[in-house]
């Protein structure tokens, strides 16, 4: 069985030999800056471990980890725009570099890259992997649309919140093992096992995000905390604590997330001691050892030796109890 | 065979019974208003009419030509974006009725739903199917960032600019028609004469909508004449008046396409006197007639009866020579 190291590896190395330019060179010259990003390249780990837990060989994943690595990327460059985001990465994003209209192209090119590279499968699979493919890209969309919905509604319930991560974030990675076992010809009943595994680890991946966000430790995290407090995210953290907070506690935190006048260290200190009052980071830590377990237990009812599951069980403990 | 007034008929009963009704509602909405608007639907019926010119069942392209129409509405959007057109049809673009948030989410999520549709095909000949929808997607993101590179552009020739209008409409046409042929089991070669048929028609049409934006009649053509002036767009006309000119006239031409200050009715008039004295319609005019040609020398060499080509021959001639 192939390690997160070698398969993080293994996939660079082919990335890196996959040409993406062609003319115009306005068109793919962003397209270029961004997929040379460093990224974690998750999703296409994931795809290749679960080609790897059934005997498949991994050679055979490469188009569709390649498809799903793109997939994310027009994900994030369209996103950026949407969120005004300036930076990615400690880089301007696409379309701070160039400008909306570049990125929105840039973003359906990568697109149609993506779909390209998914094409290269079997035809006895193929409609297997697009029905995949295409189920999680409509969900990435509606999951990116609740969150925008999110930003001017007030009354966001933990539900809420979980399934618009579920959608935005974690069916990708439900859907990148997915596609990994399908070319692997697992049957259907440890492919969702597996979905599901991966779901969880992206749910899990998700609010330890939101949770080192805010108490992370700078050195480690390498970057700033207390930044969604300072964008007024309603993040698990803001959603836990409206659940939790009494009547006249709930009204003074969402006026600071109203506030915009307000010094941001000032902020996040006034954020922070709601949220310790209330024990939000034990509870968010729960949550996460909630949804590791539950993965872990999908995991352990696939039918294939313990021995080969070990990777995957070490990658999902890495990519959420992680300190960056 | 089906005429082109049926085929838009039972195209429009079935596009109606589509259901593009989905949560969340804010995303939603706006792909049922941009797929709402009164619109030719000739890619759809493009591809209906190659699978009835092979005497296959048209049933049998329904999805595909749903996968067409989702398409060109994809590009709609997304292009209405970055091109700042506040209308289309007469009635608000998307991103100017909400935002341009929205509009990149809806015409990404039209993408992945144009894809969904674009599966339902047996599995021998999907991947053929999607490899032509691959390519063609590609070509029109391309042909789009040519677009806007023309804006910035000052010495375009006519060969950029059919080349462009190849890629972004031309190709559309082509693969519209290969896609029915390929339902439709016709053989390689006269899936390519179809598709080279299309994209002579497209180029005609593109040049069409040129010529009519100076030289149509406003009663007929419902909607006022020389905005491509105004908008100092480069259209055929301009790239074959710059051909022809003289460097004094070159120079004068040139300049009023920079100036942003000219009143809108003396800058059409001014440069309709420069392309009258350069003879650009009857240049445009026989331009169009050529590509009409190309486009009936392909169809001929289709190994299929003559009366069969009939409608073909009339929705080329119909959409060329046009009046709106």
């Amino acid at each position: 069985m192939y390690s997160h190291e070698e398969l993080y590896t293994i996939f660079s190395e082919h990335f890196k030999d996959q040409s993406f330019s062609r003319d115009p060179k306005e068109l793919y010259e962003p397209i270029i800056y961004a997929l040379s990003q460093k990224g974690k390249r998750i999703r296409p780990i994931l795809a290749l471990m679960a080609c790897d837990l059934f005997g498949e060989d991994i050679q055979k994943a490469l188009p569709q980890a390649v498809a799903l690595e793109l997939l994310h990327n027009f994900t994030l460059i369209h996103d950026d725009i949407m969120d005004q985001s300036p930076m990615r990465h400690g880089k301007d994003t696409v379309f701070k570099k160039w400008s909306p209209g570049t990125a929105i192209l840039a973003g359906d090119t990568l697109y149609v890259l993506a779909y390209r590279y998914a094409t290269h499968a079997d035809k006895n699979i193929l409609p297997d992997i697009l029905y995949t493919f295409n189920e999680t890209a409509l969900e990435a969309c509606e999951g990116q649309q609740k969150d925008l919905n999110f930003e001017r509604k007030e009354s966001i319930t933990k539900e809420d919140y979980l399934e618009m991560s579920r959608m935005k974030t974690a069916v990708l990675f439900g859907a990148s093992l997915k596609i990994g076992a399908i070319i692997a010809h697992a049957s259907q009943k440890d492919a969702d096992l597996l979905a599901g595994f991966g779901t969880n680890i992206g749910l899990g991946f998700q609010l330890m995000d939101d949770l080192l966000d805010l108490y992370g430790e700078e050195e480690i995290f390498g970057k700033k905390t207390g930044i969604d407090i300072i964008e007024n995210k309603k993040t698990f953290l803001f959603v836990s604590a409206i659940e939790r907070a009494d009547e006249a506690t709930k009204e003074k935190l969402r006026s600071y997330y109203r506030d915009g006048e307000m010094e941001p260290q000032q902020k996040i200190k006034a954020v922070e001691a709601i949220f310790d009052k209330l024990n939000i980071q034990q509870i968010t830590q729960q949550a996460i050892k909630d949804y590791y377990n539950k993965a872990l237990e999908q995991l352990n009812q696939i039918d294939s030796p313990d021995a080969n599951k070990e990777m995957l069980k070490r990658l999902a403990y890495m990519l959420i109890y992680r300190k960056k």
